[in-house]
């Protein structure tokens, strides 16, 4: 699959294919070889039409009385992750929710490595091996380190200055669990932001409990 | 709005409302008493036309050449969000996430209530205020306490067993981290699970860096 096919992915597609690449990655653990877009359906819960349709998305055309190569799957899948590319991430804000991700298996598991933690209030501590650095280092660092993604859960107000920092640094996505939506790059659709809201998703649950 | 009405709204509506409500807040805490739809367009990046639609799932019908009322937007999409309802919430796994979340200050912001923590391997030991529970202990004491919400942060492996005791128990929603599936209640469709899955989301964001 080629790279200009990836960027072009409809964002629903997109958003399933972790999905897809964590069941088949248990597959592929196991001794299974093939499996059939209607086997997948049972599994995933999505219709087998919906992933045949995505699949071919992709470019994984399953054959007819066949279905899908397991290998072949997962790697394509995979790739169009970009599992395997080694992206350089850091992050910014430990209070609360950034110290738990700083020890977190996520980045390894996911082919990230997180190579620095930047929290003035912190600054000179150690964290999951790593030397906290004020925020005011974080550019130069990211620009170069050639830093990928900024993680960012610095607490409310910090946003802003912390994400158009990174971005001056050529950093082209950002892991945003502040709650706060970020602005900078976006006229120019160069940043890429996931959104982890928490606020959001409790109020989301708690709506469907009315 | 009545009840029957909340139940069938569109996932799609359902998970831009808090988006809507975040910054509706926001100017409810201003002087601004109104707003039309393509103010709201621009603060949020939606456009004026899908806002009017969602606005209208929800009986908020803005007026030609006056727009909105705040006060009312405000009131109106709280009321469908669950706000002021005061569920109560446990949460179980305090490795990792969990820790962050005990203490998080989004429970109180959104007007659940977190009674207890649960870990079998921190059991006695406190955690914002509460002392930690043996897992053994929490499907009973979602029936006793009539719990709404399980936070799930426990790990790999645990998910399944601790969803299915906390639905017996009577939660009928699911706050899940755990990045596994929870499968426990949805053939019946009677449990409501809000995921958030770190791997998904850092892998979504990745695949838009290739």
């Amino acid at each position: 699959m080629k790279k200009s096919d990836s960027a072009d992915l409809p964002s629903g597609v997109r958003a399933r294919l972790p999905r897809y690449y964590r069941y088949i990655r248990e597959l592929f653990g196991s001794d299974v070889l093939r499996i059939s877009s209607s086997e997948l359906s049972s599994m995933l819960g999505i219709t087998a039409s919906q992933i045949r349709q995505d699949l071919s998305r992709i470019g994984q055309l399953g054959q007819q009385g066949y279905g899908y190569n397991v290998k072949d799957l997962y790697s394509g899948i995979g790739e169009v992750l970009g599992v395997n590319i080694g992206f350089g991430a850091v992050l910014a804000g430990l209070s609360g929710i950034g110290a738990a991700l700083a020890a977190h298996p996520v980045f390894e598991m996911r082919g990230v490595k997180l190579r620095a933690c930047f929290d003035d209030g912190l600054t000179g501590k150690e964290i999951a091996g790593m030397t906290i650095k004020p925020i005011k280092e974080l550019e130069d660092y990211c620009r170069e380190k050639r830093i990928d993604i900024l993680v960012l859960a610095s607490e409310r107000g910090q946003a802003p200055d912390i994400a158009a920092a990174a971005v001056r640094a050529g950093v082209r996505g950002i892991w945003n669990f502040t709650g706060e939506d970020i602005r900078a790059g976006r006229a120019k659709n160069t940043l890429a932001v996931s959104d982890i809201n928490l606020c959001d998703s409790l109020m989301c649950l708690c709506s469907r409990l009315r």
